[in-house]
């Protein structure tokens, strides 16, 4: 007979869990910051040098003395000696008198005694300086109409304005992405400190469980769940590590546990699906160390008989043996827990809205998942009520007990809370792309 | 004095390119499911067998002819006689007969015979078959009190109820996905054919940009754009491929993406920031081939100086030198790009709804795009009207000319349409992670 099993809320047992675990990094290491996308930093990272490390033209034109400018309008020009140009990449030597201007382009350096920059298109070329009239001494080697006038710093950047030296550019804990690289190496940061990669051991279990590779005999089912769950740790910055398939014997998963247990950060075993290797299961993960199994039996579906333990400060999680359960539910405590692993806080998680297409009845109480194909023409009926506007629509897979080749026809999962008795043909809802 | 440009909106700038550039799949490549995830189908993969390929049990119980159970309950309950255990993992020789059931787990094989499973909460053990009053002379090793009538298939997958053999469980095009993994794997498909991925060059200009490791020297920015780039490549599946900075000089540049052009299928020049420098990229593309330049301006900010051409059936993109206008323009363009040449649809992309905590105001008719900061604490006053509900806040990072290091503190960006004049404090808002 079944064990009375206390099921727990998703959000509580993963809190649960994540209490008993300790806090990441698990520890550090040096990469470069060209393959660095992906990480969390372990450390603050402060900016060596300023940036911009000097003042900046944001666009083509002339660098002028703003004063110069003042009062400039499309009748009423300000006329500029023209002093030189800029060269990109290089100091100048140049240095703007009053009644100069020197042309520059964008991301050139400003020129001593230069305040901002005038626009190509606010600008004209006079043939030469002695075409003005009353025409000055002043040497140059052309002579600058201006027809807009520039605000002290307009169309510059100052030193420091991106970021002031001394300055954190990378927080500890924050996950790398395309724009923090860009960032390291603006600032001629080749290389960083991120944490290591927690290390999560796969164990599959089941007389009936063979490899993939395998030409099945009657009764026998292939092995995913490794893989499967393989892709979700890798997605969440961990590495898996597959420990391979061992029988329905309680000994024999208590030795491989153990030593995949010393050797990595967490401990994943997908159960044979019957109730008495459930219970082998959590008779392991007690086996192995204190608290053991914190929980048992979580109120979703699918899910329900996911057993949650930690021993000797490292999480062991057993799965359920169904496919579809032991995906979900990677998706649900092992993507916190990786990140808790890895120093960093949770990450919102990004869907992609869509409405339903039809009506899916829920359990009261239970926090329910499903699969669901997205379609980008809307095809719910206008008489749901509201209209369908732009949003793709989304109908789920139905399919007895999950079954994996159905769900890889689905592009994302929906959730229905637990207080919901379900949702309606014709909600919004959020699409979890899988 | 720079060009008149026609702006066109980025939808039709990007569909313009799309349009002209030869569709995916360029080639495809045989590689292991288990290597896989994230790749782009390229042929239509049938199941070599059904799944499952024998009727299973979907719970623990009594499998049963469910004619046996009619009427059962409680009060009322049927009796049969224990015929034996289905091991898991292998054929049973047993044959259910009238008044018999058989022990089963889940995923179990039903044997010949049973019709159904009763889950085991609704059933108990008579203590042996000499307990039944009036016991008949049927030979077992026990007897089943049974509760809860099922009917024909309860509790049961039918042979082919996840896939019919000979249908098609992988579509070509289709991006694979750890469920998609698994399907293959539980069908015992372990290498599959998938589309080559994009060689993506990517060439630098400028006579003020030098490689991330050196010292500068007043004037110099170091190179970023080839690294983000890199990384939105490799995030839509293709590869980057870095030729390095060339200076600002174009019988070099043609070189250069000449046998760029060659030896890639999509050539990106993130052009020296100038205006002449800009022209020198859309002389380039001219000449390398017909049509050469389709789109020189596109009405988004940032991003209006990008180029988009094809020559020789291949796709050439200036993109501005602006680390983030390069970036967002990346997302813009290289991504559906990409996406096209797998032979892949494009993607619905998945975002984080939040709430605006400011106004943003916008030109009409140019569509903007601004880097955000996520908190999960709504910090937006009550007086905006609607309530923050539990949405995140996303609080716009504003810098001048999009700095890099700035940008490296956001979290994602949000689109305002090119019909709205900006989006108002207390909007909700989709934030497309970084």
């Amino acid at each position: 007979m079944p064990e009375f099993i206390r099921l727990l809320p998703p959000d509580e047992a993963r809190d649960t869990l994540l209490g008993a675990v300790q806090a990441g990094p698990l520890g550090s290491e040096t990469v470069k910051v060209v393959a660095s996308l992906g990480r969390v930093s372990a450390a603050d990272v402060a900016a060596p040098h300023a940036l911009p490390e000097f003042p900046r033209s944001t666009v083509d034109g002339y660098a002028v003395r703003a004063g110069d400018t003042y009062g400039a309008t499309d009748s009423l020009p300000a006329y500029l000696d023209l002093a030189g140009e800029i060269a990109m990449g290089e100091a100048s030597e140049l240095r703007l008198e009053p009644g100069q201007c020197a042309l520059i382009h964008t991301g050139g350096v400003l020129p001593s005694g230069g305040s901002a920059v005038v626009m190509l298109e606010y600008s004209q070329t006079v043939e030469s300086s002695d075409a003005r009239a009353g025409g000055s001494a002043a040497p140059g080697v052309g002579l600058i109409e201006i027809f807009r006038a520039v605000a002290e710093g307009e169309n510059t950047i100052a030193v420091g304005e991106d970021i002031v030296g001394g300055t954190t550019v990378l927080k500890k804990g924050h996950l790398i992405g395309p724009a923090t690289v860009g960032a390291l190496l603006a600032l001629g940061i080749v290389e960083t400190e991120v944490a290591r990669r927690p290390r999560v051991a796969l164990i599959s279990t089941g007389d009936e469980v063979v490899d993939p590779s395998t030409a099945t005999r009657l009764g026998q089912v292939r092995d995913v769940n490794s893989y499967t769950l393989s892709a979700v740790i890798e997605q969440a910055g961990g590495i898996p590590d597959r420990y391979g398939i061992v029988r329905d014997d309680s000994s024999a998963l208590r030795s491989l546990s153990s030593i995949a247990l010393a050797a990595c950060d967490v401990v994943v075993i997908t159960a044979g699906s019957s109730a008495s290797t459930r219970d082998t299961t959590a008779a392991v993960i007690d086996s192995l160390g204190s608290p053991g199994v914190l929980v048992h039996g979580i109120h979703t579906r699918p899910g329900k008989p996911t057993i949650l333990g930690v021993c000797q400060g490292k999480a062991l999680i057993g799965l359920p043996g169904n496919p579809v359960s032991a995906l979900v539910n990677g998706y649900m405590f092992l993507i916190p827990l990786i990140e808790k692993l890895l120093g960093t806080q949770p990450r919102l998680k990004a869907s992609i809205r869509a409405r339903l297409t039809t009506n899916l009845a829920s359990e009261a109480g239970r926090e329910d998942w499903w699969p669901v194909k997205l379609a980008t023409r809307p095809e719910v009926p206008a008489e749901h009520g509201s209209a369908p506007g732009e949003l793709p629509s989304a109908e789920p897979v139905f399919g007895k007990s999950n079954l994996i080749a159905t769900l890889a026809t689905a592009d994302g999962i929906i959730r229905i809370p637990a207080a919901a008795t379900g949702l309606a043909g014709g909600e919004e809802v959020d699409v979890y792309p899988l």
